[in-house]
């Protein structure tokens, strides 16, 4: 893989009403996430819309146009509500015509399984004009890739099939790495010197995260950045600012500290 | 409760790296989704969005003129990246006091159990100004409602206990209620049929949901309206069809359809 140095961003859209009715638990928004992350792609935001073609379509062009990559996942079956190949055709104003690929791969599993080609079925080969087919090993129904914006199915298990077929064909960005340093106090302890650190070190990100349900109080600190030299460095300056901590409060350091 | 006939509707923005990184998996969504849904709220949309200044202010000042209710999760601890508050206070374009009434919730606590009180804790303190206080009973930092947008904490534990405190403030819309058809035939089966009849009821929202991991193929067709006696009538159509594609398939209905 190649490291440009610009950075690469990407925006996820999850499509269905399941998951703002709390009916389904969404999975696929994290892991989308470690799937940017281990590319070097910096997941930027992401919404959760409706089966609403005009909510769809607003989403895909905002975010088409402010990031890298798109990422949706959600409402490429075979029902009514799965109108997301239509809203995507809409956005980018193509038609959306049975890809004959499509059809071919869907009517080949078809074959094999016995099922009854009908007009619900054949909706899963419809595909905006232009677009590529993004392979889905689980049930053959492929995703498409339009311009920058991946469409992939919301069920968990083909989604990340679906991922795992495109990735050779995205950019990632500077591999990003993290330290994480365990702190035995609590967050307000190590907020003031923290601070003051990601002061210092503008190019590491720092944040501080609480760890509930522990036995003790315990609070981790996470440094990320894409220069291994600087990350380091200031992975030094938090650990003696822990250390420190440690010593005022009087209490040894957790087993696993630093 | 009161049941007014207008639409109640809520936006939802989670604000945090951790969870656009992967690095942590977003829970609070599924739980104001089912929360929402409980009070009859149409949750509409959520954003994910990073620990970023502009990407917050945007995303509340466009979901809170959107929406009947916005609810935040996340940034209002007491590290340099908590920003939430400060967010919400450019939003509305307001001060940012320390507020008594919170100040005193923390330093009881820090009391009890011997906390310092230091600048990165007084953190937690600053409340927008004209705000409410939305009690927390785990942790005492308490989150706020400033006009329609509801500030809660990222914890999950504390999320939740935030919600509870600020329910009985809302003002719910109607109550939907849902049925769900089992059927032992796949989507695309039921595909067909399912579009026609959400065609002669418009009132009464239709959704088809394959189960994976399942011994046999089965799909969960749920309606949901508020009406109850047009989707018990919309139900039976269902259920009907249901039982026409298990005829035509040849196989007996699961144990547990309809």
């Amino acid at each position: 893989m190649t490291q440009p140095e610009q950075r690469v961003t990407a925006g996820m859209i999850v499509i269905g009403d399941e998951i703002l009715s709390g009916r389904t638990k969404d999975v696929n928004i994290g892991a989308v996430a470690d799937f940017c992350t281990d590319l070097g792609i910096d997941l930027t935001e992401v919404r959760i819309v409706s089966d609403d073609m005009e909510a769809i379509v607003e989403a895909v062009n905002t975010l088409r146009a402010r990031y890298t990559y798109v990422f949706t996942t959600g409402g490429i079956g075979p029902t009514h509500d799965d109108i997301t190949a239509d809203a995507i055709a809409r956005a980018f104003g193509v038609a959306l015509p049975i890809n004959a690929q499509a059809r071919a791969m869907l009517e080949a599993r078809w074959q094999q399984t016995g099922t009854e080609v009908n007009e619900a079925r054949l909706r899963m080969a419809r595909i905006p004009e232009g677009a590529d087919l993004i392979v889905n090993s689980v049930s053959a129904a492929p995703g498409f890739r339009m311009g920058n914006v991946h469409v992939m199915a919301g069920v968990p298990v083909i989604m990340r099939a679906m991922l795992e077929a495109l990735a050779p064909t995205l950019q990632g960005g500077k591999k990003v790495m993290s330290v994480t340093v365990k702190a035995a106090v609590g967050e307000g302890t190590v907020g003031g010197p923290l601070g003051a650190l990601q002061e210092q070190y503008p190019d590491v990100k720092m944040g501080s995260y609480p760890q509930m349900g522990q036995t003790r109080v315990m609070t981790e600190l996470v440094l990320r950045s894409s220069d291994p030299v600087r990350l380091e460095e200031a992975a030094g300056k938090v650990r003696e600012m822990v250390s420190e901590a440690h010593r005022k409060a009087g209490i040894a350091p957790p087993d696993d500290a630093y």
